[in-house]
Parts: structure tokens; C-alpha cells; sequence
């Protein structure tokens, strides 16, 4: 594989990561439904060999139970002229997700008991759902809450709930080992851009970047899932073997902004995923905040339960909960930029290629070797090479190579150029062979 | 058992526990004799099934053997006028322990060398013993030593060593499991109040509340017995079964004074007592000192020795050595308090309670539950139960309550509450069953 | 084995090291030749047990070759006028070492790539060798090449390089235990008096101190032999042994001159050398600098190879590489001296001494010993004789002396003391009996 990824790559890979969140913007992707099957027909004709898989309503999964698909035709309030005042079409927050049909009549105090607006930021709609408890209800900023008049007004959803599926996408690209490598991205959010269009496109983007890798050696499993319900189906399928090939997993949401970095840990903090995360992090961002597992709040919640325990963390920008623009409408398309997306690109290229390259070798000889003869080093004895010398000092079959560039304060690609040479000289070779 | 102890309770038991060390202040305890057996007959009143039990003189224990018992039936120096200026029926701190008879005249000068005083603290009478060296002694107030008068003196003693018996109680308090809670404290000190009385009757009083459970899950054996040699004597029959059923065991002394909390930890300072007590301090006093095992001066010098290795600690109030009223005369029932006494006991309490209940419970589901659907929280998405989804992250068969409580920064007795609904719904067993 | 060195011991053996240091000085030493065997055979005389041997030129050693032999009857520069402005005979380090043979006619231009100087240290003739590129060259202060001329010089080397040997002296002083503790310095450079004289001078002195010792617990293994070459090829034939039996190994280096310690760990820092000499240090020197593995110079990169892998460390005065005299004519005789010598040769004492006593003990008592009984501390119950009972709480059969020092606070040699008194009396043994 190519260790480079050139500042034009990411430039033009930028640009198209942000044309896909744009065209993705308006559908209306929730838990189920129509907006869910676009989108990813959408990623499919990014990533051809992406599977498009359902789980049918009904379905128990573990403790819960895959629910009924939710369809919206119409959503609006009319006042007493008639006039659209709140409508789904302008915005599909302005329906709570999975909201029941109604059709009524109301006076505004009664009307206000189905309104949802923040105070505190008054030119924002919020973004609300209610999956499994049956309600309707408007969201709307509250400057406009704040000017409706006292009047009769006309609520109309026209929803359905019914038999239907919950869809998701997987993409598997077979690597020379088993041992498996899980990006896991979620597809249930209707129009808002760093959570979680951001998410989707980086991971579409990642997931080209792999395929067009002459070989790999992890076997990479894509995930384009609904968060919680859709991350759960899927373990209820999956998590034996999972739990047996997973050596590493990443939750990607909320990487469209470019502002500082975020870690969140897996449940433990010792995975090999923490290892990797953590040292592309401390190696190749300016700087970045390492959340508490306490403070998760995506998929890795069910990817890190006890008995599933897999090794799982998330790298994001802006951590979701932490900005005042998330989960409103002002989570929008201006939030996020092709810049902020290919820089976070960059880091997860990195995230795979300390991964891929990642092995652990054993020196073929006893005490140095004389590496001068091999033009491993210049002759004369007061040159000082003084990396090449500690690497095979901790070379020992038990470091790997990022224990190798703590150790020895060299850069992890520099000791792959090294170890190439080392290998090519038979000095050394992989603790696999 | 029920988790509150109500501050009515506490008051009264403090006044009681005051009340009893107020009883028994002016027996003559030491290692042995008669003041030891009326002190523990007076705590078996209090707890009808203490068991009082005796080591004969001359019995080998270990590297010791059990001394002859010291009977003292008057101790005092006259004047050559006849006037009697020392007394021990005034104070019994005024004979050194163990003193044998003597009846003789004395100049000044010849009487000094029999004397003891604390210059730095010229109005205490100091509290000294020989046990194993034959030697007998007067101690005064350094202010009285001042104002004897060159004269001649009669130093009377008349003081019995036969062979007797070393008395102790014991007292067992059943529970569901054979694994054993060791609650020490040491009956051998005269008449001084917090180092010992405060020991003796707040081990009674926790005692009587053991009893009061309906049903408790370790055995309880509660030790009144001499200091050194009588943990020495009791160990030698008991330490095979000790070192396999203890799993945690408390000296109790020094607890009647209402200053800071002290912390004495075990000779490793990582056993389960450590673990239990320092969580207990850490969550519910203000401030405490963690002391050195090098500091350590009770008990526990014998149960945690190399051979016996026993995972005991000690809780206090004024650590014993570090308050000038310490081994004096100054040390009385003015320096305890019911208040002093009841904080102590209510510390004392919440170790109980935190052992009662410190489970490792598993998760019975894979993935989280579905909380909402068993009314465990609300059905909106963008509430947050946060403390009970932690939980259950961190809920694996491994952690215990503590570390729970310390992972997930809930207080202990709530997360029993939790663990109580999510134990009726199904979702999690204890790893025992 | 007498714990005591005294002063005077010290100052004599310090003068005598110097001594020989001052003997030792002109010989030209390089990895192999006729000056390391006349250092070898003076050592000889200072420990008739030295075995002086040898490898053969063309012997292949793991990666590596032995080297022909070097030998140098002549090396000088002459100006035009035929006066030798540069001469071997002067000083051994102004022939670059291993150079090559050589008799022409230069211009100041020609010759000037010839010509080794040090502009930042003017007066200093700089120490250089090629043991493995064929060339040849003069090293000379660069006042002196400034105040060359623009005329013909004449260089002339008359050397030779043929099948001869590296030779080596080994001493081994059998101990009761087969484990074994690895002393080694080394031979192979010319007039340089702290690199590397010092540590052959102090080795020599050590080597008779252990060899005076009564009896002793470990084997010693001491070598005298060049660095790098020499050590791999004394591996290649002893490593399998070595890594059976060394416990403790130590490259005696740098240790003439009288300034603050140096400490260099070995590769995993954690070995019972590594504990051995930071405890010594921690104890007995006033300061000392902790270099990284990473800063190492010496053979400790051979013995520490991950292959290889013995416990080996260095102590030092300056180190290597962090003095401006460091390889060059500044490091002579006025570099190093007795009182720099013998405080050096007082640490290392300390280390065998250390190394010596520090067993194991258990405990063949239960509870603590009545030691009052038997003299160890005075029978008076307010007297604290706390070391001695501190001592026999940690003294459970798995801490050291070493570690009971550091747990206790009490100096190691005292700890000794104790522990005599302890054994004498039947309360403690070794876990080795």
C-alpha cells in the first residue's frame, strides 16, 4: 500500500465528501423508512459492492424489537387563514421522528402542549424523535413559537407506521488475515450535517480509499447502520463472530467541522484500538480532548457492553453534545467544509495505515549486526546512526511498531522504511513467519 | 438489612456508649486480673451471647507464653508524717502495671529512682506497665513531683503474681456465608477513656446492631481481648481457621474523640479491608489521614504478620501516639464524647453496609436493555439516564459495587437501588448464583 | 566478607590505581596488536589468575569477522625541510587507528584530506579510527593545522594488517553459587586515560578485593577485552551460558574522574542489575544523572541484545560522550585521579557487598517474636524499638534486603546487623535453606 496520500488527494476527495453530504442533506432518514433506502442507494453507487441488507419489523434483538417502519407524506400546522405557518416539507425536523397522524383542530395553549422549541437558542429547530412511545408533535425555532397568535390552528401529520424493514448497508473488503477491522458509521438522522452526514461520507470516502488498495491485510467490515437498534440487530446476527475477528473498531460520526480533534475511549481504555487511536492522535493531530467513556453516546455503547466487548473507540472533531449547533438545525451544511472533512480523512488514512503496518519482528541474529558492511551505515566510527541501532536494540519479538517509535522517539513511518531495509537484508523478520 | 441509621438512633446510641465507658472507667484493667473480668462481664449485659473465655498462665502461645495474673489490692506512698500523697484508689495510673510488692522507707533521693513523671505535661499522671521485667514503680503528676519535700517516705505496694488466667470475650454472630468479618478491639488499659474505653463500647454497640439484622450475609467475630498477648494467645488456636474465612478484619480503637478521621492500613495495604475502608472514608468523612504501617500499634502488629498475614486495618478518631492526652491521666472521660462516639459508630456502619451488599453482579442480556419499555427511564430520546446506563456498561462479573461507584462516580447505596430494580426485571444476576 | 573498607584502604588502593593508570598510558592499544597484549601482560602481574586469550583473525563471530591484526612501527609527517611536524612517536593518537600504509608527497591542499582536527577544541588532538573502510590519516590540534604551510609535505605510516588475533584477559573467581556476576571493560584504546583506562585500572583493583574475600556467594566472570568486536566475539562463544547463570552484569567505564555519577540502565530497565545499582546509587552517592538506554556507548549494546538479553548496566563519573575531553588528548592523566578512583572503586564495593548479602528470609515464627526476652530491645513497655519489629513485619519470604530497606527506612548494612541477630537467635532463615 501507498504510505502517501498526497495534500491533492485529500483536496479533491474533500470536495467530494462535501458534494455527497449535500445531496444527502435533504432526505429523511430516521430509525426506518423511504429517506433510509435512498441514502444508501445513493452510497451504493459510490461503493458498488455495497450490501444493502434489512432486518423485518417485529424481529427480536436481543432485548428489544426491530419496530415498525414510519412513513411521512405530510406534516404541517395551518392557522385559521389557511396558511402553512409549520411545514415538513420546508424542513423535516419540524416533524417529531416517528410522530402518530393527527388531524385537529387546537387553540394555541393547547397547541403549545405538541410544540418544541429551545429558548436558548432562539433561530434553531431542534431535532426530536419518539421511537417507542406513540406521540405527535411540531418542533419550530422559538422566535416563531414566540409569534404565533392566539388563534385556532390545524394540525395535520399524515404518518403511517407499518410492517416494514430497517435497512442498513455493509461492505466487506476481504483482507489477507481473518482478523477483521470495523467502521461503523449510523444513517438515521434526517437533515443535519456534522451528525451525521459527516460520519457517512468520510466513511464512504475511507471505504474507496481501501478498496482501491492492492491488498490489505485486515479484513475491513463497513458499517452504514441506524444508531442503537440498528447497531444491536446487527451484533444479534453477527457478535459471535465479531467477538472472535475484531481486533479493532471505530464509530465515525462528527468529522465535517475543523476544529480540534476528540477521543472517545473504548469502555476499558486498553484495547488495541486505544492503542492505535491514541498514538495517530498524539502523533499527527496539533492537539485533541479525550472524552470519559461515561461520556459516550453512539454505537460504541453497544459495540462495548460486557458481554459483546468489542474494541471499539470513535475519533471525531467536535463531539456530539459538546457543540450548541448539534441536533438542531443549525447542524447544517455550512457547519462542516470540505477542508474540515479531508483533514479527518487524513487522520483515519493514518488510523489504517499504522494499522496495516503494524507487525511485531524478531531479530535473525545475535548482537548487532554489522550494519556499516551492509551500507546500513557509513563506515567511520564517530558517525553516530543512532536510530537504526536502538530499533534493532528493541526489536525483540515483542514490541511492535509502535512500541518501537515511543521506545526509540522515531517516527512510525521512518521505522517502516527501516524495517523494509532490515528485512530486505535478512536481519530481521515478522514474528508470524 | 436496612441501609439507614436514623440520626435518632445514632443520638441515642452515642449517650448510651458514653454511659458505658462512664461504667467502666474505673475498673483496673491490664493484661489480666479482676478489672478485666468485671469489664467483661459488664459487656456481657450488653450482649447476652458473648462468650467469655480465658488462656491459663503459663501456656505457651507461639514465641510467648500467658503470664501469671497481677491481683493489686492497695498501692501508695506516705509521708513520714502518715499522710498517704499517692494513692492508687484514687487513680489507678498511679502503680506502674505489674509493680511487684514492696513496703519500704525511702529518702527522697532513693524514692526518685521508682518514680515517673512528664515534665512536658507536668499535670498528667503518665500510664506505665512492666509486664515481663519484675520492677515496681509510682507515677505522679510532674507538678506533685516538684512539691515533695525532702523527707523520708513509706513506698507500700501490695501486689500479688499467680498463676491465673488471661480472660477474654468472643462473640460469634452468624451469617449466610462462612466467610468472616473480624471486629478487635483490646480490654488491658486502666482507667483512660479514648485509648480504650472508646474501642470497647463502640464494638459493643456495633455489635448489638450486627444482631439486630434480620440476616446477614458474613459471620461477625467480635474480639474483647488484652493488646499483644491476647491476639498473640488467640491467634495460636484460631489463626488456620482465620487465615482461610477472614476476608476483612478492623481494630477498633481510638474512636471516641470527635477529631479528625485516622487511617491505618494493612501491612500490604491492598487487601479487601484496605479496599473496603479507604472507599468508606473517601465517600463519607470529611478529611482523614492515611497513616504508614510503619506507624501501626494494636492488633494488628500480630494479625498482620508474615505467617498469619491477615487483611486487618484500623479506622480512629486521634491515632493512639499522636495526642498529648494519650497514656495519661489526661485521657479521660472529658476527651470522649456521645457525639465523638456516634460519628465513629456511623463510619463503622457504612463499612458494614458496604460489605453486606459489595456484590459483582453480570448482565443476564447482551447489548443494553431496552430501560425505557421497564419504566427504568423515560421513553424520549433526549433525556439522559445516564447513571443507570453506566452502570450497566461497567456491570461486567468483574467489578464489584466499589469499583462501580468509583467508575461511574454514583454513590454506593444508590447504585444498590439500582442494582435492586435491575435484579427484580431480570437483566442482571449476581456472578455466585 | 568484611562490610568495612576503610578510608585507608581506600586512599592506597586509589594512589595504586592511578599508578597503574600512569603505566598503562602510553601503550597503543587498538581492537587488536602488541599494546593490548602488553596491557594485558601488565594486569597479569596485578591478578595472576588472568587468563589471557584470544580470537583469530578471519573467525567469523556471529554478524561479524575477527580483523586482521594491526601493527604500526611508524607515523609521521615531515614539512619540506624534512622536520617530522607530526609524529606517532609523540603521541598514538595522531595516526588514525587501523590506518593503512602510506609514504608520499603532498600539497597542504592534498593533504588537508588527510588531516582530522576539532576547530571547536583548538589544543585537542581528536581520537579516530576505521577499523573496517581501508584508509589512513593523521589527527592533529587544529591550532597546529592552522599554522600549517603552503609547501610539500611528506606523510609516511609504515604499517601492516595481517592474520593475527584480538586477545582478551578473563578472570573467573569461583563462588558458592554457579550464579554468575559479569564485570567488563575494555582494552582497545590508545592514550586516553578516563575512556578507557579507568576502567581497566579499577576493574584490576575490584578483582583483587573480590579475590581477598574469604568466601564469596556469586561467581565473578571479570573481562578485559576491546569493545564491540571483542564482546561479540566473547558472546558468540559463551552465550549460552551467560544467559543461564549472569544475574548482574556491569560495564566498568569512565570512572577516574571525580564528578557526579552516571547511571545507564539496561535495555529493559527493570533487571536485578538495574535494581542493584539504583539502590546503591539512591543510597550512597550524593547525585546522579539517569542516562536513557537510548544514550548507551558501550558493550552493554552487545550484552543487551534482545537475543542475548543479559542484566547488564553501567555506573559511571562523567559518561562517555558528555565531557569535551571525551576522545581526545585532552583525556590524560590530569583527567583522572586517586580520589576519583577510589570513590568510584568505594560504589562498586558497595555493589558487590550489596549483591553479596541481599537473601531472601522468612519468618520460622508465628506473631512477632517476644524479643525483649531475648535482648533485642529493652523490656519496658514505652520504649519503641520500631526498626527491628518493623523489619520482621516485612520480612515475609518474598522481600529482599533491598526492599526491606526501602519499606523500613533503614539503612541496608543495618538491616544486616538485624538480620544476623535475628538468624543467631533461630526466628528467621533463608528462604534458600
Amino acid at each position: 500500500m501507498a504510505l502517501e496520500t498526497s495534500e491533492t488527494y485529500l483536496t479533491n476527495v474533500g470536495k467530494e465528501m462535501y458534494k455527497w453530504a449535500s445531496d444527502l442533506f435533504p432526505l429523511n432518514r430516521s430509525i426506518t423508512g423511504q429517506g433510509n433506502r435512498e441514502s444508501l442507494e445513493y452510497l451504493k453507487k459510490l461503493l458498488p459492492d455495497l450490501k444493502i441488507n434489512n432486518f423485518k419489523s417485529g424481529e427480536q434483538v436481543f432485548d428489544w424489537t426491530i419496530p415498525d417502519e414510519w412513513h411521512i407524506d405530510e406534516g404541517y400546522i395551518e392557522d385559521k387563514y389557511g396558511n402553512k405557518i409549520i411545514d415538513f416539507k420546508t424542513n423535516n425536523l419540524h416533524v417529531l421522528g416517528y410522530s402518530e397522524p393527527v388531524d385537529t383542530w387546537l387553540t394555541l395553549d393547547e397547541l403549545n402542549n405538541f410544540l418544541y422549541s429551545l429558548p436558548e437558542q432562539p433561530n434553531a429547530i431542534p431535532y426530536l424523535t419518539s421511537y417507542y412511545k406513540r406521540r405527535w408533535g411540531f418542533c419550530l425555532t422559538h422566535e416563531q413559537r414566540l409569534s404565533l397568535k392566539n388563534m385556532k390552528y390545524h394540525a395535520v401529520i399524515k404518518s403511517t407506521l407499518f410492517k416494514g424493514q430497517l435497512d442498513y448497508g455493509e461492505l466487506i473488503i476481504q483482507g489477507l488475515q481473518r482478523e477483521e477491522v470495523l467502521l461503523s458509521t449510523y444513517i438515521c438522522h434526517p437533515s443535519m450535517a456534522n451528525n451525521e452526514l459527516s460520519g457517512m461520507v468520510l466513511t464512504a470516502a475511507l471505504a474507496q480509499f481501501l478498496s482501491s488498495m492492492k491488498s490489505n491485510r485486515y479484513t475491513y467490515r463497513i458499517l452504514f447502520i441506524p444508531e442503537t437498534i440498528g447497531s444491536i440487530a446487527y451484533l444479534s446476527h453477527n457478535w459471535q463472530y465479531l467477538k472472535k475477528y475484531i481486533i479493532a473498531g471505530f464509530v465515525i460520526t462528527c468529522v465535517g467541522d475543523n476544529n480540534n480533534y476528540s477521543f472517545l475511549p473504548s469502555r476499558t481504555g486498553d484495547t488495541y484500538a486505544d492503542k492505535i487511536a491514541k498514538f495517530v492522535l498524539n502523533n499527527y493531530v496539533k492537539e485533541y480532548k479525550e472524552y470519559s467513556f461515561l461520556e459516550r453516546g453512539s454505537d460504541e455503547r453497544q459495540y462495548c457492553t460486557p458481554l459483546i466487548d468489542l474494541p471499539v473507540v470513535s475519533i471525531m472533531r467536535s463531539k456530539y453534545g459538546t457543540y450548541p449547533e448539534y441536533h438542531t438545525s443549525l447542524d447544517n451544511l455550512n457547519f462542516i467544509s470540505p477542508l474540515g472533512l479531508s483533514n479527518a480523512l487524513k487522520i483515519y488514512i493514518k488510523i489504517i495505515q499504522v494499522l496495516e503496518n503494524n507487525y511485531i519482528y524478531k531479530p535473525k541474529i545475535f548482537c548487532e549486526p554489522q550494519l556499516g558492511k551492509r551500507g546500513l551505515y557509513n563506515t567511520s566510527s564517530n558517525d553516530n546512526p543512532i536510530d537504526i541501532v536502538n530499533l534493532l536494540a528493541y526489536l525483540d519479538g515483542k514490541n511492535d511498531l509502535i512500541d518501537l517509535s515511543r521506545l526509540i522517539n522515531v517516527d512510525f513511518f521512518e521505522i517502516v522504511n527501516y524495517i523494509n531495509a532490515l528485512v530486505k537484508e535478512n536481519l530481521i523478520n515478522s514474528v508470524n513467519e
